[in-house]
């Protein structure tokens, strides 16, 4: 079979083109250094396994959401996710997950009324750890901060706000009217382009870092919004736990490149600067075309 | 069931606030009239058919890329791509079809190597008709023309060059390595945040207008660049047909909202400033972000 692929790949070529030839994303990746990569912390890893035993692996962003964090490890550990479902499929869109049935009590411990996590001061610390990826549009700067997709823009008040921004994976909290109405009972994932009207209008609190064609290949939901008309065609979830409290032999290891490194920045001018099959670099990428390398750790 | 939905309409509230309440997108296009929309002509509407019966409808761009144009639609007429296959799918990405067994010839009249039309000269007439929706950021000026996403910049010759934008849902035609080396017989579509590093890179062809969710639900595949690995996987296309050779009666009729329109300008800054659920108004909006209106007409 010819593959008249969009992207192919051309060792050879660049091999034969020697020194100048710029490095190409994946070089620059093979090329990182055990330093240029943060853990994800087994505390922040959520091993959400689906009726039909496939797993999503989630990275919480507790720096960014700390109480919505703090109410999702809760409902993990307490095992209230267990059982309920996937219950909206909207195409270009989200995935969500909830309990459809309205019935389950929440675990004593939870906040009800958490506040609206939907931003955070940029602080001097911030701002010298976040990368720049993109100018304007949406915020003064988009870029990424400890490894997440972040925003920041100055306030009338003078203060620089800093929000997480929605790219595809990332996953949030479903709330209803009242800003502080998200529990972390109901969560959503991005399956298409950026809706980055929600962002600093919804509490982003961390990313599907393996298994989200699991979620993105799912039928699309045909009532409103996309959720799903009848009760069978609801996904169950089977379970979903915390990383930390399982075995440490059976815990998902991965690391996620350091977004402060020279290796991030390289990666991210060479994602701008396409070579080999692409006739003219488009000398730019978008906050969520970045697609930040993350990877399974080597076990020791 | 309570639904935690992103997006809650609040047709009563918005009601009681009278007459200063900014419409929302929805109110918008419900009150536009008939001069706001053009129809999607038979002879730029493709009909493609899997093999579960499950219909896909792609309207052909004749206007940015015409010998690529002409050709799908010869392919289309001589039935070439009848019994073809999805061999691609990768998450976030694309979604491709064409011959897997590259065994089939081309019909007698396709041009082989098409130029690279890539882009094209944005002419008084197209810059007058061009709705912009995003400075900076890819291209110059990002909006739409004649109801297609279009970027444009200055070239270096002083041209002002526009181009087709890689938004979800856009169709291209697979190429080699070689700029001339898509014929239109392999064509992909957009299922992810859009790829705008691939625009001025290849032709993009045309955009699907309905049943993108049979393709973007598909499950990915596992191989180099989310290719099948096996022959079973490949999801069969029983026919592709242009509407016009259709009887009349069995023609799908679209229209699409005129991108030149008022109604339009209105909707993209409603797009931009939501209202109702939304805390925060973006004041932005992405060129992928825009959802163009499209509908199925009503038949007579």
């Amino acid at each position: 079979m010819k593959q008249l692929a969009l992207i192919a790949a051309l060792p050879l070529l660049l091999a034969m083109q020697a020194p100048a030839a710029p490095q190409s994303p994946a070089e620059i990746v093979a090329a990182t250094t055990e330093e240029d990569w943060r853990p994800v912390l087994p505390e922040n890893l959520l091993v959400m396994t689906l009726g039909d035993g496939a797993e999503v692996l989630i990275e919480l962003a507790p720096g960014f959401a700390p109480i919505h964090v703090a109410n999702i490890r809760r409902l993990a550990r307490e095992g209230w996710y267990d059982g309920i479902s996937i219950n909206r499929v909207q195409d270009n869109y989200v995935v969500q997950w909830g309990d459809a049935t309205n019935s389950k009590a929440l675990p004593e411990g939870i906040e009800r009324e958490p506040p609206a996590e939907y931003d955070f001061p940029m602080s001097d610390l911030f701002l010298s750890a976040f990368s720049n990826v993109q100018d304007g549009h949406y915020e003064q700067y988009s870029g990424y901060l400890e490894g997440w997709p972040v925003g920041h823009s100055p306030r009338e008040d003078g203060v620089r706000s800093g929000t997480l921004v929605h790219c595809y994976g990332m996953v949030g909290a479903g709330r209803g009217n009242d800003p502080d109405t998200g529990t972390g009972a109901e969560l959503y994932t991005v399956i298409g382009h950026a809706p980055r009207h929600l962002d600093r209008n919804i509490a982003l609190v961390g990313r599907v870092i393996a298994g989200i064609e699991h979620l993105s290949s799912l039928p699309r939901g045909t009532g409103p919004l996309g959720f799903y008309e009848d009760e069978e065609q609801r996904v169950p979830i089977a379970s979903v736990r915390l990383a930390s409290e399982l075995d440490a032999a059976l815990q998902p290891r991965f690391e996620v490149l350091r977004t402060d490194s020279e290796a991030f920045r390289a990666y991210v001018d060479a994602r701008a600067n396409r070579t080999g099959w692409f006739v003219r670099p488009a000398g730019a990428v978008d906050v969520c075309n970045v697609n930040l390398p993350i990877r399974r750790a080597v076990t020791d």
